[in-house]
This record gives structure tokens, sequence and C-alpha cells, in this order.
């Protein structure tokens, strides 16, 4: 899986911002990137009366955009999605993704903090906090960065997720919801697939493989 | 796969509004629709200033956004990404794909004609020409529908692409690029995972498995 690391805080304590100086630091590195953007209220992407807007009103579930150098789509769905199926569906050759929101989530976090908005941080070690950015002082057990310290952080993220990732990196969704699996048995997995993929001429060493199936009718 | 069908014609022709009228028939019929509009002038889904757009213009590869009822991401690509890899990634509980253009792809296609703008339609059996939408008189060895008759269209859909469906529907993309197998061989992989998956507890008889692979470091 895709190493995700939330970045959170209260609103207007410059996450955003944060990101903006820190996406193009790992870019630099050579990483691709990738984000997600939290939004509890829900949002509206699309572009009034523009096709993929009109085919969202007369009732698609999902509408999709393709060109030659990209492509988009909205989907409507009845609950919010799970993090890790949403980052496994949209994320496929990024080497990271930086979230910004999802406190609740059980992903590493990076609290940005400022003393003027709030007491204390948002978070502990017990909501798997690893470090903070802040320039006032703050009483904590994690690592401390300040704003300008965005070189730091990449190095600290780069360090800490990035390096002597394993080789083989399974995930299974059934019916939507991920498979928890251990090493043995994600070996044994992508070992099988492996095996079986490469019986198939001019398909022997793939990089990534993607599999969807579809078992019974609905 | 999904089925995908594809509607084509010239700019102006009304395939947009022909489409806004089809998408809730199917609805109505109990499918879950997508629909894929290809833009080959390339496009701006997001809006100016929001934290996604922020995200993407300090260099992020792809951006995402989570909300409690739906989801959407945009993603930069190098060239554009094959028809049949997009819907393989965008859709996956949905039952059938309307697409607005792709008239050079290898998918069924249904053309939406007007004599007042082409002296003949754009596409023949030999380009998968399945059926036209017309109210001018016009030459064809296709079924010819009117702008009117939305449900005679989705009655056509219905009986030719989606019903007597193969209950084992495996896609495998190596490296991005989609692996062409026969019936045979798509049944011995399904029956492969399917008795992978039937060790696991609890996850023995799913509908649909999604499954992506990394077996190399970048």
């Amino acid at each position: 899986m895709i190493p995700i690391i939330c970045f959170v805080g209260t609103s207007d304590t410059g996450k955003t911002t944060f990101l903006e100086k820190l996406i193009p630091v790992f870019k630099e590195r050579g990483y691709k990137v990738g984000t997600v953007k939290h939004d509890v209220h829900g949002f509206q992407i699309d572009h009034e009366g523009k096709d993929t807007w009109r085919h969202k009103r007369a009732g698609a579930q999902t509408v999709g955009i393709l060109s030659p150098r990209g492509m988009a789509s909205v989907r409507e769905t009845a609950e919010e999605m799970d993090l890790a199926r949403f980052v496994g569906k949209t994320f496929w050759n990024e080497d990271l993704v930086l979230a910004e929101g999802f406190k609740g989530s059980p992903y590493p976090k990076i609290e940005v903090f400022r003393a003027a908005l709030r007491d204390h941080p948002l978070c502990s070690r017990k909501e798997h906090l690893v470090a903070l950015v802040s320039d006032d002082p703050v009483e904590t057990d994690v690592p401390v960065f300040s704003f300008e310290g965005v070189e730091k952080v990449a190095d600290f993220i780069e360090e800490r997720f990035l390096e002597g990732r394993t080789s083989a990196n399974v995930q299974v969704f059934c019916d939507g919801r991920k498979v928890p699996m251990n090493n043995f048995v994600e070996e044994i997995i992508a070992g099988a697939l492996k095996g079986m993929l490469s019986t198939l001429r001019g398909w022997e060493s793939p990089g990534t493989v993607e599999i969807s199936l579809r078992l019974r009718e609905k």
C-alpha cells in the first residue's frame, strides 16, 4: 500500500499552505505525489452546464472525463468511502499520498499547530501523531518542526515511511472492504499471481498488476 | 468488463441531450450508470483557489477529494489513457458505461445523426456501429431510432449488451496495459483467485474482488 501521511490541525493553521511547500520538495526528489483533501461538508467540483455535470444531473452515479493530458472522475456514494479504499482506487503509480484532514483515520499524522488558535495539539501518539509543525513552544513527545522546516519534514517522512519498503505490495478488496493480511499471506498471493502471469507470453515481469473480478451477477 | 456503449456524432447533433434522456431510463430500470466524456481539448474541472487546485498547482500528479457523499479525483497523464483502463479504474459497481465520443475506440457505437449537419454517418459497421439515432432518412444497414425513441434505444442496449452476461468477469492490467485473455484463461484466473480467497475466513464468497500489486520497486 502507498504510504499515507495525514496533515491535521484546526482550520486556518495553514495546512494547505504547508502542503504547497512540501509537495514540490518531494517532486524534486523524484517522488510522484498524490494528495487527498477531506471535505466533510461535501463538494461541487464540476462546473455547472458542462457535459459531465449534465450527465451527473441526469442520474449517472459516476461520471468521468478523459483527455489527452489527464482524466478526472466524480462519484456519488451512499456513505463516505474508507480512505484506504479511496487511495487504492485513485492512486496507483504514486509513491506517497499526502492527505489533508482525516484526524480520525489510522494513518500517521503530522499536526500543523498554532498556539494562537488552540491551547494544545489535537492529536497525541494514541491518534498516530508522529510529528508537529509549530513555531510556538509546545509540550509533546514527538519531533517538532518549524513552518520553515519544509525540507526537514520531507527528510523525516522519507526516512521513516519511504525508505526500505518491502517490494511486494498487495491490496485485496472484496465487495469494497479491504482484506487484512499479514506479510506471509501477502507474499503467497503476490507469488501465486506472479507465477500465473509468468505463463502469459509477453507479460512475464510486470512492475504493477491490477486485477478486478466480478464473480456473481448482481 | 462493464459494457461500454459510445455515442458518437459531429458537434451539436445533440449527443449530450440524448444521453440526458437515456441515463434516467436505465436508472429507472435498476441499472447503475457511469458516463465518460471524451474531451480532446483538455479540461479544467477543479475550481481555481480551492485546496485541491492548490495541491495540483504545487505539483501533485493526482489529487483526490473525499466527502461523506462522494469522491472525486483529477490526474495528469503524459498521454491519453486507454478507455478500457480508464473504465476499469473509474467504474466498479456500475452496470454499464455510456460514453460520449471515442469514435476511434473498439467499442459498440450508436451514432447521433442529423442530415442538416452531415451528408452521411461518420461510422459504419467497420467502426463497430450498432445503431443510429436520426429523424432524417439515412441509408444504413443498422437499426435506426428516432430522437424521441429513448426507451427503444434502452431496450436495444439492454437486450444486446446487458442480458446474459457471463458471471466471471476478469480484467488484468500489467504496468497499465490490459492483458488480453480468452474465456478459458479468464476462468482459470477467476477460479484460482476465488480458491485462494476461500481460505481466508470471513471472505469466502465475495461478489467483486479488486487486487493491486506492486512487484518491483521503482
